[in-house]
């Protein structure tokens, strides 16, 4: 049995869609970060970091996005959700989804989470200022050059596509038109058109 | 035949490495920061992003440092240098190499690439001048979490070894004294006992 813990309006949403792509039984628990239940001594004791999403096995607890995808990959082969057979692919594949969480998801967290890296409160204004800029240079690059079409890696679709939506959902608040990038926009109307992708956003949302 | 791309003190420090452990044929090319070769036309052809280090293989290059590693292991599995018969502690591997990518490298990069955040070099300065701090606290995580000894994944030797030993390299640039983590101390030490690791330190500092 697994379980996940996420918070709403994470990253933590890719892997939640992926797990339930997989069909797997798993248990998903809501962190909530407005009672910072993340640096709760229960929740440390699975994730150190105080970060979502873990991902509890009966071996022990995974963190880190691109970590957790690629063993629900591996874990459910049957899914078809990474090109685990070709470790090129696969390394386009991962390459991707750091690409995601080392660049894109740190140019967003400097928009509300700059405290971790700047004390004074006007440093923290100024690197707010500048989210709208690197988030759009961020997704100029991935519209440029990183979207194979239909889905990230061509014709596979895989959990760097579950990724990248979830990233996107950030950019209406970062202050970045979608609709600057005409295939990331395409990407994000094919995924909110999938059943499995629908219901785990709702039940994010509705989770007490 | 493989190439791969580095420059001097940076994280591809790890990958080069781990490329020289495998006994591999490869090229390794100097990209020479302070010439601004990595924005060369030549160099983005093979990395838009306009970083390293890059790996170019018959079907492609390859960026981020967690990708290049597995694929690594992947391609020379008889090196050893994953568990790659077993999906969750590969898991374990790459949340490590995740968490270094993503938090640790950033942590330091806001030394010197803090306009990559912030335009006010008042803002700049202090997100400096936080370094030391934030920098000490990755290693005090590490150090206390993710370090099972005598090697990051216990007894296993890993590309997650040598990516820990080349960021723990930065400590003392960044303030921090690595006498404090007597675990990742230890580990440094042993690393460059190894030979493959000080041939490529070597070799990277002494190319043109």
């Amino acid at each position: 049995m697994l379980t996940f813990y996420y918070a709403r309006n994470t990253c933590a949403l890719a892997s939640h869609i992926a797990l339930e792509h997989t069909g797997a039984e798993y248990q998903a628990v809501r962190v909530d970060f407005a009672k910072s239940q993340q640096n709760s001594q229960d929740y440390l004791r699975f994730n150190p970091k105080g970060r979502v999403p873990t991902l509890v096995t009966p071996r022990g607890s995974l963190t880190e996005t691109p970590a957790i995808l690629q063993f629900i990959c591996q874990t459910f082969p049957q899914s078809g959700l990474a090109p685990l057979d070709d470790p090129f692919e696969l390394a386009r594949m991962n390459a991707f989804n750091s690409y995601l969480c080392s660049t894109v998801h740190v140019a967003h967290a400097h928009r509300l989470r700059g405290s971790r890296w700047a004390d004074d409160l006007a440093a923290i204004a100024n690197m707010k200022k500048k989210v709208p800029e690197t988030m759009a240079a961020c997704f100029d690059l991935i519209e440029r050059e990183f979207i194979q079409g239909p889905w990230v890696l061509g014709e596979q679709y895989s959990v760097s596509d579950m990724y990248l939506f979830t990233l996107a959902q950030w950019l209406e608040g970062d202050g970045v038109d979608i609709r600057r990038f005409p295939k990331v926009s395409q990407h994000s109307l094919r995924m909110t058109q999938k059943p499995v992708v629908t219901r785990v956003m709702m039940a994010e949302q509705s989770a007490i």
